[in-house]
């Protein structure tokens, strides 16, 4: 737990609840407490997933989610539910109803989302640590957003049981973290396997196309965080294009993994909860209503086509990442947008202009792939945090955290 | 489909309902039809997951399963939602409400469930292939019993938005079929990858520990397949001991395996159905109560040591089989139970006599390892099949198909 509590749990407005579930047994994560992000089940009280008609349309929850019960095992305390954006379905971290959760390092801006309170209680020392949710970007935005590290695994290695399905073949559960170790910690007991304490990289790997998506400041401050890390590790960087993997669309970018990622995820989404929502009729905040007409509306010709290209993005990411190269790229493609701004035009689907297809652009390539990601805070555009993230093969967790650890410490 | 009808839908029992739903596009699936088990969303119809509460206390699917949505967009036919077991948490195939589907090839046995109705109505001849769903052998072991063929994917490869959670890191989508070539059109249609026409087999391994679980009569039936397979592929087939996993429980043979299988899915499946069950209070067959006491009653400081020796089973398992090895076992260790026979005592958790904890032995092995398994229906005991069962490592399931297809063509 950080020493100076200067934000208090009211003025962070992070939380849905405080509460206080003691560990059942002792271990790694003796003394460290956490929130969970409110989609994820806690005994005995209902799992709003950030909407109240979701609330009072759900019973409490009878037993913890698998992921609650492993860290409360590991010995860490539970110390809250944490805000999120409704349903999970953005990466705002602005709740029509439940407000938006302070994003510490730079109160003018949005937190992120979905998982906006967890990555709200982490940075503003209120939680040591928080579960939260990552389907196309929900724990390693708002982790960027607000400065802390952040970390979705390999798709499949933390147990979704007791979680809200949203879109099942992407659905993560994710870490977020103020400090590296806590990070490495809690992974090792959620994944149960040690984090090597040294390991060897191979190539890092930098796409231009993602490069050219991002803000010039941003590339700017990749581009000497980059300097230094390639110093540090003293590994082999190389600039490449996303045609070493999709070389069929050359000319097209990022785009096709963008429309492969919505494609998907929205009709996972419409399967996930489209009956509760045409059932219950419930009421959603302006951009929520517009989400779920979005995959109300997809053209389900589209995905076939698209489950093809996202299999066949995923064996050529898979095997060119192989077992120990790491592709590194910044979290977001633009520092947190200030509050208020994130409106309709903004999320425009169709232009890479906009916020969303943009950040998407960049997340969905963890998402296609299945693939681990982890989100450091190292770098920075006058003061507003980005992430720097670094990806690795599918099941490489292991080795992801080690390298991930590696690069924290050049910094500190 | 297969020319003769002998067998009536109504005397299969198989169908919760018939229906037509023509394919959206012309594909590979062309003049193919299918039944879909009824915990798969089918639009307009209330999925009933095999138990009257569940149906009552549910809205109709808005939208099509994403799985369906594939079959009929590769030109395939659905003809109807099949028969399951109770909220799939079973391998009987005699549900309390809605009856035992037709095992043609043993009228005088269980079909083998949970997905009971989708087998029956594929050796029944009335349809092609059928999706069901196998969390812990719900497709193996019914297409095992029933003697046609069938295959659980690599974890996480076809989507199961729109399936009913039940214990989301074990469930997958499976496929049924009467013939080899029909099977490999529908995975490759679902698993968007291709086939390929012949590959090289290293080595097929064959663990002791399972053989001394199984029937006599189908040790020797499985000694004698696996003699032809042998000659038939040229490759080296090798007996060994699950210790070469396994290290540290030498003497426990499988029972780790069963134990570790049961905790996790009983955790998994109180956090997916718990909070319905506790307050709706559903009528449940005596066989459904009773597993449900055991998933509710669950000692849950098992869960995190269950779940570090499955990370750790998993990890040796692959690397075990590698790229080229295939695992062989019979499908299940006995034909299938008489009708009727299956009473509490023949499901005792504490036994390894019983027919629960020896079939799920066998099962639990790919679905600890997230591993692709196919069964073959080239065995039977006095004329009741036993299926043939070969497993590949995490993704690669176009290989296992295509050993598979080099099997089959051993007997045709």
């Amino acid at each position: 737990m950080p020493d100076s509590h200067e934000i208090t749990a009211a003025e962070s407005g992070a939380f849905v609840r405080m509460l206080k579930i003691e560990p059942t047994e002792s271990g790694p994560l003796d003394g460290l407490c956490f929130v969970v992000k409110d989609l994820i089940d806690v005994q005995g009280y209902v799992t709003g997933c950030g909407n109240p008609d979701w609330a009072k349309s759900h019973s409490p929850a009878v037993v913890n989610a698998v992921c609650l019960d492993r860290l409360l095992a590991a010995g860490a305390t539970c110390i809250g539910k944490a805000v999120c954006d409704e349903l999970a379905f953005s990466l705002d971290g602005e709740n029509f109803f439940y407000g938006t959760p302070l994003n510490p390092r730079a109160p003018d801006r949005v937190p992120g989302g979905s998982s906006s309170g967890s990555a709200s209680a982490v940075a503003c020392g209120l939680a040591d640590f928080a579960l939260g949710t990552d389907t196309g970007g929900s724990v390693r935005v708002p982790a960027g957003n607000c400065g802390i590290y952040g970390m979705r695994p390999s798709h499949g290695f933390i147990s979704v049981a007791g979680v809200m399905p949203f879109a099942p073949t992407f659905d993560t559960v994710g870490i977020l973290a103020y400090t590296i170790d806590a990070l490495t910690k809690v992974a090792e007991s959620l994944l149960s396997f040690p984090v090597p304490t040294r390991t060897s990289v191979g190539t890092i790997y930098v796409f231009q196309e993602i490069m050219t998506l991002c803000d010039a400041e941003v590339q700017q401050a990749f581009s000497e965080l980059l300097q230094s890390i390639r110093e540090f590790l003293g590994c082999k960087v190389q600039g490449t294009s996303i045609r070493e993997i999709d070389r069929e669309v050359s000319d097209a970018g990022l785009t096709p993994w963008f429309d492969t990622f919505c494609t998907l995820q929205w009709a996972e989404i419409w399967s996930s909860l489209g009956s509760w929502v045409e059932a219950r009729r419930p009421a959603f905040g302006p951009r929520t209503q517009n989400n779920f007409e979005l995959t109300r509306n997809l053209d389900r010709r589209k995905i076939e086509p698209a489950n093809r290209r996202r299999e066949d993005y995923r064996r050529r990411l898979n095997a060119f990442l192989g077992p120990d190269n790491i592709l590194c790229l910044p979290t977001t493609p633009t520092p947190a947008p200030e509050k208020g701004t994130l409106e309709d035009k903004a999320r425009s689907p169709g232009s890479l202009s906009s916020y969303y297809p943009r950040t998407l652009s960049l997340t969905s390539i963890a998402g296609i792939g299945r693939l681990p990601q982890v989100t450091l805070p190292l770098g920075n555009v006058r003061g507003v945090p980005v992430g720097l993230s670094l990806v690795a093969a599918y099941g490489r967790d292991a080795f992801l955290l080690s390298v991930a650890r590696s690069v924290a410490r050049c910094w500190t």
